[in-house]
């Protein structure tokens, strides 16, 4: 454990602005989006994604409306060569999307890039060196004008090999990576170099990228840059300015929203936020951001559970439970008076109106999400937490009339023991109170036969006995609650029924909700079973079973 | 899935504050961190902490160096009331840390927090009502000057009942809830009233929390709210100015960060933003950011293995592989010129000089973590990725020798297959190289002795045979090579060897490695057991084995 001393740091420079504009500025429309997904968020990843999850994931991208995608570094990864061909052999490119491909600064490298990218319709070859200081001095041992050159010399190149391949639309993105490491003005300079290199033109617009590869400042610090560079970079017509944050901050998405308004056109970022070591600007959250303003993302997020699934399944990351608008807590409300002040809200939301809902700073129904009243399971606890944990835990969606019942009996088992119960408590109640019951009543076998009526033939063991029951009506329930009744005598009826299915597939269980009536006593019973008309069967067994006991209708 | 649609929503409003001077100001010195883990954090988890995690959670928060810390809402829940008094009765508070607990602004809540405190050295009281523009019209339907008449009426409350127990060193926290929903002239309305109504006292400041309780806006006009609301209240310099972040847009860390440079001088969060919804302000993220440039954080976060373990434990929450700081990603670089550039920054980097090392902001050193180097598995990939993978999987810490030997065989069976390769092919190549060999010579029984040397009498499985081989030597490896050399009248010998605990606790298994010489041939054996001795005798027994077998040593 050695030294935890903030002695051995710097405080990052600010920048020299005090007429700065960007703190009037307001977001009012979207930057143009670039995904880097495939690139930067599958570098970063411990098990890069394969052809088949690349394209998945490109597919996504697609769907959700970027436009630009950048798609591999081909020249550095046979299998990002790989991919960025099969996107263009198997014609997988609409024609309003862009692919971009990243590159250094090197002959046999573009060489590569112009080959993978053979037959694009429209393609960005995105050229980057390090600028930074310390990559300067410590890495390349080089001074800023051979930094300089580097950068003019791979951008000639590219040049030359694009005039000859006239049949792609091309376009120059050029990033001094490791910007914010960069000296503001040596970022202008040798942006400017690359700009008259290449030839400014306001019809096909240079994509100056700059990068936070590492985030090294407040984001307040790098809007300066960004508003200072935008100030100073020539030709600033003939060029789009593109931010390309990341996270070592924790303040990723906050620097784009600030660069947006110190002047960036044009934001880089990933599904998530995934990416190198902290990751990116997490595209969802920004553009949720703007949704949430009354501002057009120009990205279509509404079905979130689609974008979660294939994120999950081509990153092999969790979406973190907190995760700004996705996570699978953020629209519950623990808290009691906020769980008041959500009911009252949505109870007077006028939907012709602007949203306005205390604790929820969107409506949870545009991303298909719903709002979950989860409750701490202590005695105040109301029959929303423990639905909640049933649901979570079991799969059991408990109708609104069982729930109140079984909240009461965990509210009285609360205060018997005087503290808050754990979710497995719960659970325990819930099976000895519902499932583990003994009962007077078994299901052995049964025969349904449907002709107008449903006929129910059923052998029932009950105590040593098998008993034979038989009765008809609509549907197996009714039928047997008919022949339940012959049997006994007394008319057994059906008070509340609900059922649903456990989960999903060929293997698939379902779960049989009953409440029977036996003159003025009533009593719940609960069966799962793969065979649903054996769940509905049982369910009413086992709840007329203990009211024909009580009642001492039948010998033991 | 219903609409998708912006316009629902409207624009936050800005704040005319031309003249803003925040953007100018620099964090030098830490706020007063206040921890509202125990409190906010605990109310947000499915399953609730209970006293004994909240009393490990508090030693840590403790220990960490927090000087106040919210430790509950001890009127409204009886857990909550239950560990306030363990702590002031079990003497769990040192005499330099501050709690506070939270209560709504009504009498019998009042009463009942005040109860919960008696007997604490110092206190702070949090009272809270909502001010927000929804909430006054929606959920409570009362004007403003009926709000203000409950924050008032709260205030002189606590402050009779505080009066009366004077063996207290009590002070007032009041946050009107909801601020950043709240007008902003009505915010300083309202608390300007219970300024007043506590009596502005400089010696002993009041509190005035300024709670985004939901996130609803860019940092940068959070920030301008503070800074506003820090130029219009009265009494400045008997106020302290806190804030209570939430991370609902993913930018509470960049609002707290720019809200003090608006002037407020308190935060209020949790380890990891733990919270209601999206969370709370990280503090972990904003202490290690001033930490990161050269500010002294004033608390101590060297031991983050520790903090990660007991916040697990605690929340039953994971932290996310790219948390900032602290994730198990977030000092890996995956990209070949990363690494580069930071190995050659590492090899540069003068203790007695800042910090600066590429793609690092800090030294993971600093948090007990180390720079880990990981690679993609294809066929460009080195020995570090490998290493990693094993390391991750199977717990496996190769040697370096080992590294570059296997890291070998992967590069050649990628080459052959062509791809990149999943982390289970590199384990299973492992296996099938290190640990599922056929081996001629398989230990039965051994029985070691130590007098002046150890003396070794191993009973081996040769094929069909069984042999008895003894030898002696310093340690089991050396008598064993003694033995085998005797065997097969040719030197055996040691060329490399290495051993680790696989795991911890009594159940530990160790591993060997070792690189058997034999002639000019060298061979690698690996081995687990329960037993150290028996992992030395088969890691020896499988290196010499195929040596032994190829030189048609013995008859088989």
């Amino acid at each position: 454990m050695s030294g935890f001393d903030h002695k051995k740091y710097r405080p990052f420079p600010t920048i020299n602005l005090p007429d700065r504009q960007w703190p009037n500025q307001v977001l009012d429309k979207a930057p143009t989006w670039c995904s880097v997904d495939l690139r930067d968020g599958n570098q970063a990843l411990i098990d890069p994604m394969t052809v088949a999850q690349k394209k998945r994931l490109f597919q996504l991208l697609v769907k959700l409306g970027f436009k630009e995608i950048e798609v591999g570094f081909p020249a550095a990864s046979q299998p990002d060569f790989d991919f960025v061909r099969a996107l263009i052999e198997e014609n997988m490119i609409p024609d309003d999307v862009t692919v971009q491909v990243l590159t250094q600064a090197r002959e046999a490298l573009i060489d590569r890039t112009i080959e993978a990218l053979k037959g694009a319709k429209k393609a960005i070859v995105h050229v980057y060196n390090s600028t930074s200081t310390v990559q300067r001095e410590q890495v390349f041992c080089l001074e800023r004008n051979q930094i300089i050159d580097i950068a003019v010399n791979g951008v000639r190149m590219v040049k030359e090999r694009v005039e000859k391949h006239t049949d792609t639309e091309w376009r120059l993105e050029y990033s001094p990576e490791s910007f914010t490491g960069t000296e503001l003005d040596f970022a202008v300079e040798i942006c400017d170099a690359v700009v008259e290199e290449w030839g400014p033109n306001p019809e096909q617009k240079i994509i100056l990228n700059l990068p936070a590869t590492v985030e090294m400042s407040t984001p307040n610090v790098f809007a300066d840059q960004i508003e200072w560079f935008c100030r100073n970079i020539k030709h600033r017509e003939c060029l789009e300015i593109s931010m390309h944050t990341h996270n070592d901050r924790g303040c990723a998405v906050a620097a784009a929203e600030l660069g947006v308004m110190a002047g960036a056109d044009r934001v880089e970022g990933t599904l998530m936020g995934n990416g190198e070591r902290t990751g990116n600007m997490d595209v969802i959250t920004m553009a949720m951001n703007l949704y949430s303003q009354g501002v057009d993302p120009e990205l279509d997020l509404a079905d979130v559970t689609e974008i979660i699934q294939v994120y999950e399944a081509c990153t092999n990351l969790e979406v973190h439970p907190r995760h700004p608008y996705i996570g699978e807590l953020v629209y519950t409300a623990f808290s009691g008076s906020h769980q008041d002040a959500i009911k009252k809200c949505l109870s007077k939301y006028d939907a012709s109106k602007p949203w306005e809902v205390a604790y929820l700073p969107i409506d949870p129904k545009d991303l298909g999400r719903s709002y979950e009243a989860v409750i701490r399971i202590n005695s105040q606890s109301g029959k929303g937490g423990v639905a909640y944990i049933l649901e979570a835990e079991l799969g059991l969606k408990l109708p609104r009339w069982l729930q109140i019942e079984f909240a009461g009996k965990v509210q009285r088992y609360t205060e018997e023991q005087a503290r808050e119960l754990k979710q497995q408590e719960i659970i325990d109640l819930f099976q000895q109170h519902y499932l583990n019951t003994e009962q007077q009543f078994e299901l052995v076998t049964y025969k349904l036969e449907r002709s107008d009526n449903d006929f129910l033939n059923a052998t029932i063991r009950c105590g040593d006995q098998i008993i034979e029951l038989s009765g008809d009506g609509n549907g197996a329930i009714h039928a047997l609650t008919e022949a339940l009744s012959a049997y006994i005598e007394q008319p057994v009826q059906i008070a509340e029924y609900s059922e649903h299915a456990l989960s999903a597939g060929s293997d698939a269980k379902a779960v049989t909700y009953v409440q029977v009536k036996l003159g003025d006593a009533v009593n719940t019973g609960v069966a799962i079973s793969e065979d649903t008309v054996a769940a509905n069967l049982n369910a009413v067994l086992a709840a007329a079973s203990a009211l024909i006991q009580e009642k001492d209708l039948i010998a033991a």
